[in-house]
């Protein structure tokens, strides 16, 4: 029997979608019993996240004793055909980086910590990441998840909605899936992740959007109506919008009327 | 044109499902501008909801200035046929009750709040009484929804799930819509509001349950593993903590094998 006097451990902290202000009490103690941070570069994400993390990092650590350290994800195939098997080989490739990176700047008693966008439950790799990297190497840590505050709980309480009409589903999936149409099953769908406008192509004339754009944040842009009536407005604003930042970050739900909320 | 100096506001804070320090800074930031809390009396949650609320106002609230103002819910008829119009006829009057409430009790430039169990998006009632309250009475007021972390949250937390699987949807969805069984066509499904144990009936073979009561209180308990060898254990669980508790709140997300997180 090997005695194990101590263990690394790592903290993955949902740390809300934008508004500094949706930090919980219970992340902030967690930041404050960490030694090494560890950031993903975020690729366009990545400004507005590491503002974020500035912001609450000097706002609520009282600590100075913590690092920063800095990995950057390795090159994504974005053509590939088959999306799922690229984003597998990639993350593959990401563990490597990772394992080596908590090797490297994690002393065996100590505790890092890594800082994620929204929850760490919602499309979210970071929680996966580490799984790999606990199977596959002999390093032994112990992961904490710390919820967060998501876009969708951010879009939720912007439009001040219910996410679920009394006793009915709803559904969260991506804007390339939406592609294939709005379910006929559920009534209440979230999309996320849709790179285009999936919801611009829906024929439906029975289903209200409630969109936003960088929800949560100073950016903050919402639109919300009849799907086929604000469309137009919604694509539009979205392109100025990614003209201006550089790049986008929106959710939406889908409601199919009779809206009864 | 009538001019208005001042309106009533009236805060819906989501304060987690459980832990304390799942309460985010910006919903003690909104409680410490709060003059009236108001309490809906939640039957068996009661004792709960009161306990966690008082820890919350105590630790956080820094006036002292604010006043707690009671009401109980209008009996409900749980034997109706009819689950979902027995639930609006009972809002109906509800509406009138927290109309009556908030008209007695709020001053005209006032603050109330609503301190609501988990995230007010997720199968609460209390945003769509506000808006009932709102189309009904000439009473003017602003509302304002302030996200909070999810049983579903403390639960992929507790777990430490992801609830996506890679660009998959995940569906959330009540015990009494999985009695009609496992969807075909998503392979991760949280259910919640479910009264029996609508799990232990499924005959699903590739399914893998993720189960937790009273996540993020000290009460948690947590089960996962197969479906088929598990669920005896839950059931027993569920029964043993209920006789201990007088109640029972769970959540469990179903995710069809082959696990890939
Ligand atoms: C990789 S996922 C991460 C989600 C994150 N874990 C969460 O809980 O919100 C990124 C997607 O989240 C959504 N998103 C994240 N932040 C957002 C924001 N501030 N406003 C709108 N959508 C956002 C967008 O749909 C985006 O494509
Ligand atoms: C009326 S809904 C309210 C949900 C709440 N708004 C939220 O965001 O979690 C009540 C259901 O939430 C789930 N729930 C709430 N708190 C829970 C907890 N601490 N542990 C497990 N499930 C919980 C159960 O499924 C319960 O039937």
């Amino acid at each position: 029997m090997i005695y194990r006097s101590s263990v690394r451990k790592v903290y993955v902290i949902g740390i809300g979608a934008g508004n500094p202000d949706h930090i919980t009490v219970q992340a902030v103690k967690a930041m404050n019993r960490v030694d090494v941070f560890f950031v993903i570069d975020k690729g366009h994400l990545k400004d507005d996240l590491a503002g974020l993390r500035t912001e609450l990092l000097s706002q609520h650590v009282e600590h100075g004793r913590y690092r920063v350290v800095e990995a950057s994800d390795p090159e994504r195939d974005r053509t590939a055909d088959a999306y799922r098997d690229a984003v597998v080989d990639w993350q593959d490739r990401r563990a490597e980086i990772y394992q080596q990176m908590i090797l490297e700047e994690l002393g065996e008693d100590q505790t890092g910590a890594f800082l994620v966008w929204g929850d760490p439950s919602l499309y979210d790799g970071t929680l996966r990441l580490l799984d790999r990297i606990a199977a596959r190497s002999t390093m032994s840590f112990e992961v904490e998840s710390i919820p967060g505050i998501s876009s969708v709980q951010a879009l939720t309480a912007a439009h001040r909605l219910i996410l679920n009409r009394i006793g009915r589903p709803v559904l969260i999936t991506t804007g390339r899936r939406l592609a294939a149409g709005m379910p006929t099953d559920v009534d209440d769908v979230v999309v996320m992740l849709d790179g285009g406008s999936a919801f611009a192509d829906l024929p439906d004339t029975d289903v209200d959007i409630y969109w936003g754009a960088y929800v949560g944040s100073r950016d903050e842009v919402l639109v919300s109506g009849n799907l086929q009536q604000v469309k137009d407005d919604i694509v539009r604003i979205r392109a100025e919008q990614r003209e201006r930042k550089g790049w986008i970050m929106d959710t939406y739900l889908l409601r199919r009327r009779p809206e009864e909320r």
